[in-house]
This record gives structure tokens, C-alpha cells and sequence, in this order.
């Protein structure tokens, strides 16, 4: 099974990574990272550099694709050629995914054209832009097309999938590996249950003001 | 703020990207990822490598130290190298911490002696070889030391220290950022949740019998 990710200067690196962990292990799994260039890819703060393999024009086909996020998304709205590459690979797909605001590309690629999906919460509503019906669910599935929330939802996402692909026990299984019983220290994960102040905070951290 | 991830050829990649994805975002974070030589290094399964921009000799001292796992640190718990410049880094930090089975070389290092430390499950017992005391919690604090259970326990890790570090409004902030809202939909994530058949089909699969 080839699992392909689609990597990008200034990726989020857990959109890509916690997916990664869990579809690895996947049953005779075989995972391809791409990018424009093979070499390494840096991600949003510039720290870490994950390494692409592979060219785009290398892997036209995968049976799952993985298109994370990251702020560098925007700019990629408008990328032809990275916009083309994931059509054409969804073409051959069993599962077109994607984390946070990778929505925003599979929208863009016109793949979400009236079908549900989501994305990190703060772009959600640009996902209307492009046809598509923007849906706050952890993970959104839509025939073969699962989108999954911001950055750390690619884990949940993993997850579902797997159970998709190979059964709820290989899944379990894989949860219990990764050890996944998630203890978040606080409940401010959704801007739904976030305190008013918390979502202002990241606000003026977004903005660089903090 | 000087972070420093330990990699190494066959790290697990979420046990260093998932508290990596939080604490980068630390005010004034400067986080380098660091091996015995520069360059990319390769995870587990070997589909995908990080890249280490700084070798172990060029890097002596840190604010915080993360030290992750995989099945890579059962040969590492002999290695003079590794263990003498954990040593040498832990005298100069703030908080030393490790992911999964990264407990094992702080614990091999001699760090741990005489404290509660955790790690991932199925290796949970063997902290005992080295003086420590194996204690299941998620996130274990003592003092300075911060030790996580396995993989995806790091993300819950990285939320502990950076309210430690940067206040709970802070680590909030961080944790909406990610979205880290976890939703997974299984329950099998803890040795003490999981059915005895996914504790079984995972040892399989440790085996490579599936």
C-alpha cells in the first residue's frame, strides 16, 4: 500500500508527522514523502527539516495521500503545479486526505467541490470559498476524501482511516502502541470550549504581539 | 530559550514532533535537534528522516532537554556517547525531559535514580533496572526531570512543561493553536483500557507476525 505525503516549504510539522506515526504501520505499508524537491523540507518555525524523497514528478499515484498544513497553504492556493500534482494523484487514490489547512489545497484543486469537510477552525470558513460546505467535525469523511481539523486531528484521522482500511483491532492496536490515551493538561483545544481570552491570546501570537 | 531534541537513526518521529509542535511555539524558542552527526537521520520504520542540524559535540548546553524514544534506545542504553553528553547537557538545563523510551537513557544516564519516572508501557518495568521508580502516570514531574509515557503522551508532555515555563494562559493558547482537542475514536490507548485481543494482535506485531 502506497501512502504518499505531500510535503511543502513551511509545513506544520505534526499535520504531516502525527498521521505519519499511526499509517505506518499500516500492514505492508509504504510511505513516500514529496515534494517539489527531493532534499530537506523546513517547516513553518524553520527548526525542523523533514526530508522528501521524492519529486512531485516522481509519484503520480498513491493509494493514500496525505496533504497536510501549515500557514505556508495560502501561497499554494494559487501553485498550479503543486494544485495539478494532487489531482492527478487523487485520480488513482483509494483515500484523499488531509490535516488542517491541507483542506484548503484539496478545495482548491477542486476536489471538495459540494462535499463536507473541515480545517484548522481559524480557516474553516475559506473552505466556502471553494465550493465547499465547512463542517467543525474532528474528522469529516466524504467517500474516499477525509479531512481532519488542525494540526493535532491528523492522529484522530490516522486513526479512523486505519480502522477503514484495515479493521477496528488492527486500529486498536496501533492506538495502543502510540500509546494514545490522550491527557491534554487543559480542555482549550477547541475554540468551542477555549476561554475568550485564550483564543485572544493566540490571536496576538499569531499576529507576532506576543 | 535554548530547546535541544536528542535524535538518532531509528527514533520514533511523533515522540520528538509531538512536543517539538508545542514547545516551538515557547516565547523566544530556539530549539536545535541534534545527533552524533549532522545530517538526516532516519526513524523507525525508515520512511521518513528528520534532519539533525547540530552534532553532539557542538552542542553542550540547553534550557530544556528532550530526549525521545523508539526501539533504537535499547542499544543506546550502552552507549558512552549518547549517555556521557545527556550528562553533560543535563548539568547546565531547566527541565530535562523525555518521550516513550527516552526515560531509559536518561535512567541509563543515571538521572533517575531513587525518582518516579514513566515511560511507554511495555517498557515501563525495566525503569526499575536503573533505580528508578516506574510510575504509569502520563506525565510524570520530579524537580526538573519531566518524563512521558509513550509516543503521543509527549504532546501532553510539552503542554505540562510549557505552563510550567510560560504560565497555564500560555500553554492554552498553544494547545487551541494545535487544535489539540483530542477525539480518538477508539478507547484502546492505555494497557489498562485496551481489550487482552489488542494487547495480544500488538505484540504480534512487535513479533512481525502480522
Amino acid at each position: 500500500m502506497d501512502i504518499t505525503f505531500l510535503l511543502f516549504e513551511g509545513i506544520t510539522a505534526l499535520d504531516a508527522v502525527g498521521p505519519y506515526e499511526v499509517l505506518q504501520r499500516l500492514p505492508e505499508a509504504n510511505v513516500r514523502f514529496v515534494a517539489k524537491e527531493v532534499g530537506p523540507i523546513r517547516t513553518d518555525n524553520g527548526f525542523l527539516a523533514l526530508v522528501a524523497d521524492h519529486a512531485l514528478d516522481d509519484v503520480t499515484t498513491a493509494d493514500v495521500l496525505v496533504v497536510p498544513g501549515g500557514f505556508a497553504t495560502r501561497a499554494l492556493e494559487d501553485d498550479k503545479d503543486t494544485l495539478d500534482w494532487i489531482k492527478t494523484v487523487d485520480a488513482s487514490t483509494t483515500w484523499t486526505t488531509s490535516v488542517c489547512t491541507g483542506s484548503m489545497l484539496l478545495a482548491a484543486a477542486g476536489l471538495l467541490d459540494g462535499k463536507e469537510a473541515t480545517s484548522h477552525w481559524a480557516s474553516l470558513h475559506r473552505l466556502a470559498e471553494y465550493g465547499a460546505i465547512p463542517t467543525g467535525r474532528r474528522v469529516v469523511e466524504q467517500g474516499k476524501i477525509v479531512t481532519a481539523a488542525g494540526v493535532s486531528a491528523g492522529i484522530d484521522m490516522g486513526l479512523t482511516l486505519t480502522a477503514r482500511i484495515a479493521g477496528d483491532d488492527y486500529a486498536q492496536a496501533i492506538q495502543l502502541g502510540i500509546e494514545y490515551d490522550p491527557q491534554p493538561p487543559f480542555d482549550a483545544g477547541s475554540v468551542h470550549k477555549a476561554p475568550k481570552e485564550t483564543v485572544e491570546l493566540l490571536a496576538a501570537m499569531y499576529a507576532g504581539r506576543v
